[in-house]
């Protein structure tokens, strides 16, 4: 873990940059209440743009965490769902994102205080 | 939390993003353990870069998880240490760097596949 230049370490650190991205927990939390087509999930993290939406669950979909599905309707209609290994990871996440949302105002106020000493420094 | 244009949830996206981050996960790792000075860090995770170790533990100093203490010799002696809070993030990052590693396994099987079947389509 502690030494990127090994593959596994280096696997490890990619996968938890990538899991612990903001978008990769918001689309995997929107997926834990049920499948969803890509206009929907774009209307309910209203500030993703396509593109990242695009990428964050091609990297789902590749890590094997989401199956998308194909039904050749014209227009083609694609869902997206949390395949087990995905649904395995709200667990973690969750442990994750109540933490943050626990410790936000002690973390406000750390900032706020760092900010506050940082400027009385500058104007000595 | 699903609309990251509200101030709060925006808070919340960018923490989990910067913690979720491989470095920040390191160097609570590390500090974990015990105090270190700076260069212990780099000793211990070596391929974080001086620049991006400075960054890493600026960041977690504002967010009030860790403690950097100047000691004036000659030259300088700066250690960096968990605060209480810090410490409180040990159980949901370890939680999800316990799930990568569980199913680091399973990730490279689906990758592979996945790719196995891009390369299928691409020579079709």
């Amino acid at each position: 873990m502690k030494d990127p230049s090994n593959p596994v370490c280096r696997t490890i650190s990619t996968l938890l940059s990538r899991i612990g991205d903001k978008w990769t927990v918001l689309v995997v939390q929107t997926l834990s209440e049920g499948p969803r087509r890509f206009n929907e999930l774009r209307r309910e993290i209203p500030s993703v743009s396509q593109r990242m939406l695009t990428l964050t669950l091609r990297n789902l979909e590749r890590d094997g965490l989401v199956n998308r599905t194909v039904t050749p309707t014209i227009p083609p209609r694609v869902d997206y769902e949390l395949t087990e290994l995905g649904h395995s990871l709200q667990k973690p996440i969750c442990g994750l994102a109540t933490w943050v949302m626990d410790n936000v105002g002690a973390i406000h106020e750390a900032q706020a205080r760092f900010d506050a000493e940082q400027d009385k420094r500058e104007a000595a």
